[in-house]
């Protein structure tokens, strides 16, 4: 049901908590699952009864398990309950075990929530559809045979070489043949995992970071061990011991505009983390989704440009702020790394489609895009002032936010009182959607934060949904004696 | 640099023997790498010294390592040497250890050969290009947001309705729930493999099968074991005891003109098969890439189209034959086994880009596409069978080939004397180029097969690369005496 790895730097009784954590809240672990007993489980992990008993008692506090006097312990989600099964001659398929250990985000993507803050994704109201659809008529009238042709493992070599050119405006200097086409950055980030990444390597993450790539990492095996962001990014100063102690394979970072909190790295840490790394020997994953949406000033330039020996993996998405619907991203790297990288890439899907990247293609580089992209930097910011406008003016004290200056997301703290997950339940009931904090941690038991992202609704519901998440905020609020009812 | 798995079903030698092979034949280990010694692999494995020794007497003896005495063990490859290693900042680069096993396919199908036999792509000349641009137009027309909008993790809706329609037509009844959009076969292969095997896991596959499919089962680090094909594909009477005594995970078959071989695998085996994997409670993986490519009639149904208890994952492969810049590909499977493929798709890409998928939809059941792939078969027997006549004609005494009924592929059987992997070596230099047997076999060492895809191709370069294949042939023939000089 679980695994665990016995050389990690994290406590035993803690994986187990946290196996047990990941794969409810992903919804693979349904509400009622019978859990094996102390002892089995004991047994099958080879672990101690104390061991087990302590990381059993832990998830029951934390509402997790449901102990059943003598009938035994049962999974207990805050979700709904899924249909009732009645497909019994399905049942024989629970006895196959998967490698599938966290995947938390999905669950938030596909929200049909009214209010939908949940996923970073654009409002396609912000393109310039009517432009768009012409364009793509020229690339099939000058593309005749666009539909008939396969684009390659490594991708489609005019967009690598112009993409190899926009990059030099980064200070990031590479050619095409480094350059490799990934159906989007969570593809990206799925393949450097899959090639160098494996059951108790370490890998480095920032606390909080995205969960898509925690989703990655945990279902590899890996041991991710977590450092802080403060206003200004990951906490650089804290890296050089962990390294030391635990010497890590890869350390996965957002420097600018990080998922969730918005944060920008300044140029100072990029340094330090860039020599700390070549000082370890260890990759960096640099996942850089939003650096063109900047609201007052541009971000620093990419770890990458920095890069003299190879240590950076760097992951561009290229669709997500021009044209969604082709879901492109980019890998930059060098060397033996990138070699490896495009094998993988090869028994990962033999290359992404040529379709979407014939018509990305003309899009990348169009005056007419360099418009749209500077009209998208005003509406988001214009929606980001929305919802800090609602935020400053409703929310209850004690709750606090960053100022996010880039990217799609605001990062929100709760006051004590106040559980995420427990506003998540009353906000979807009112139809909003939110990410919440704790699908954001790898390691950290965090009830008190939450993302919302403001790039895909307009302003009026921005507007209306943040105020429907204070009401709910406020309803919450414990009066000044008593504790909170839920 | 390798593992192994202790408690497998394949000898310790042999599967060290297998790793070396993989990796080099993989171009993962190149020409003149250094290779541990025998007494520090015996120690970094924990195995015997006999056992390595076993290993790298036989890698010596099939040419994959050159002992230079006092000075170590050397990679030996028939591969052109790399070009000149001189970006001495990146050999630290080498010190990263990666979960790469084998990637062979992806060295077949970037090939600029002119006379390119070596992967089944199609030719594009053989599309509707012109009216395929026309319908295209009218999709941008009725879809005006299309570029700007995400298709979900599960695919495009309305290409799904669809799909389970058509299924129903090779009887195969599901619904839009169980299918699952992927950017082509292959990742749907690796889409399975990563969510239900793993390190020791065994699988069974076909010998030989398709080798994109070997390369993702050996990098999950899978136990492979294998059945026998014969002219009526998987022997599946040899199937039962394999899996009494080694206790499978999944089947891999393509029963459906078998990649290499062409073969088809009556009904009666079809039910034999799923009968196995019912009383061993394992997974069946069908994939069927090319059941609309048939030649004389209609093939029989498919495995999944008996499947009452989930048993199967159904592969189909949509755009090969339709459109293949779009590189989509559909999954059937039910119950807990579909859910949590959903979840591991979300985590290795968070759903497949919309616009091909929303450019293949018209396509798919329009009834100009239908005598599309009326005229493809017709066009592709007249291919396959240039390639028999000039076999027929011209090949030396002792090669044989199976006549394939439908699919892309010959599969031809080199009398003992040739090797075929010295018959790629000379078909290279006059710029043909093929898949070799070898990559077809997970665990046979096999030398005397090749696999020519006659889809790419026209007549006139299939008759000429033929030909010229033949007077290798003849050329390597040994004369009566003496034994051939490589």
């Amino acid at each position: 049901m679980i695994t665990i790895n016995k050389n990690e730097a994290i406590p035993l009784s803690k994986q187990i908590y946290m196996s047990f954590v990941d794969k409810i809240r992903s919804g693979l672990l349904m509400d009622g699952t019978k859990l094996p007993t102390v002892r089995q489980l004991s047994k099958d992990l080879e672990v101690s009864l104390v061991t087990v008993m302590k990381a059993y008692k832990q998830l029951e506090e934390d509402g997790f398990l449901e102990l059943s006097k003598g009938k035994g312990t049962y999974v207990k989600t805050q979700q709904q309950p899924e249909s009732v099964h009645t497909a019994s001659d399905l049942d024989w398929q629970l006895s196959i075990p998967d490698y599938l250990h966290r995947s938390q985000y999905a669950r938030f993507q596909d929200s049909d929530a009214n209010y939908h803050f949940s996923s970073s994704m654009i409002d396609p109201a912000l393109f310039p559809n009517q432009y768009m659809d012409q364009l793509i008529a020229q690339v099939f009238m000058q593309n005749p045979r666009i539909l008939s042709q396969y684009g390659g493992i490594q991708g489609d070599l005019a967009l690598r070489e112009k993409m190899a050119q926009n990059l030099q405006k980064s200070k990031i200097t590479t050619s095409p043949e480094n350059l490799l086409i990934t159906s989007g950055s969570q593809q990206g980030i799925d393949l450097v995992a899959r090639t160098f990444v494996g059951p108790g390597d370490v890998v480095i993450m920032e606390a909080p970071t995205y969960p898509g790539a925690i989703d990655v990492f945990r279902s590899r095996g890996a041991t991710i061990l977590t450092v802080p962001v403060d206003q200004d990014g990951m906490r650089v100063d804290m890296l050089h011991s962990l390294c030391e102690k635990h010497n890590p394979k890869l350390i996965y970072t957002t420097p600018t505009f990080h998922n969730p909190t918005g944060t920008i790295m300044p140029l100072r840490r990029r340094k330090i983390l860039l020599d700390i790394a070549e000082s370890h020997h260890c990759l960096i994953m640099e996942d850089d989704p939003f650096s063109d949406i900047y609201f007052d000033r541009k971000p620093p330039l990419p770890i990458k440009s920095m890069d003299k020996a190879g240590h950076v993996i760097y992951l561009k998405g290229l669709s997500k702020t021009i044209a969604p619907g082709c879901r492109i991203g980019l890998i930059a790297a060098s060397g033996s790394i990138f070699k490896r990288l495009y094998a993988a890439k090869a028994n990962m899907d033999l290359g992404s489609p040529l379709l979407p990247q014939k018509v990305i293609l003309p899009l990348v580089d169009s005056t007419k895009m360099e418009q749209h992209t500077k009209r998208l930097r005003a509406a988001l910011k214009s929606r980001r002032d929305s919802v800090l406008k609602v935020l400053a003016e409703q929310a209850p004290a004690g709750v606090t936010w960053l100022n996010p200056k880039g990217g799609l997301n605001i990062w929100i703290q709760l006051p004590a009182w106040l559980d995420s997950n427990d506003l998540l339940t009353e906000a979807n009931k009112r139809h909003v959607s939110f990410l919440t904090g704790s699908a954001c941690f790898a390691i950290e038991n965090e009830h008190s934060t939450f993302r919302l992202s403001y790039s895909y609704a307009n302003e009026k519901l921005l507007e209306e949904g943040v105020q429907i998440l204070c009401d709910i905020m406020q309803a919450l609020k414990p009066s000044s004696s008593s504790s909170p009812t839920f």
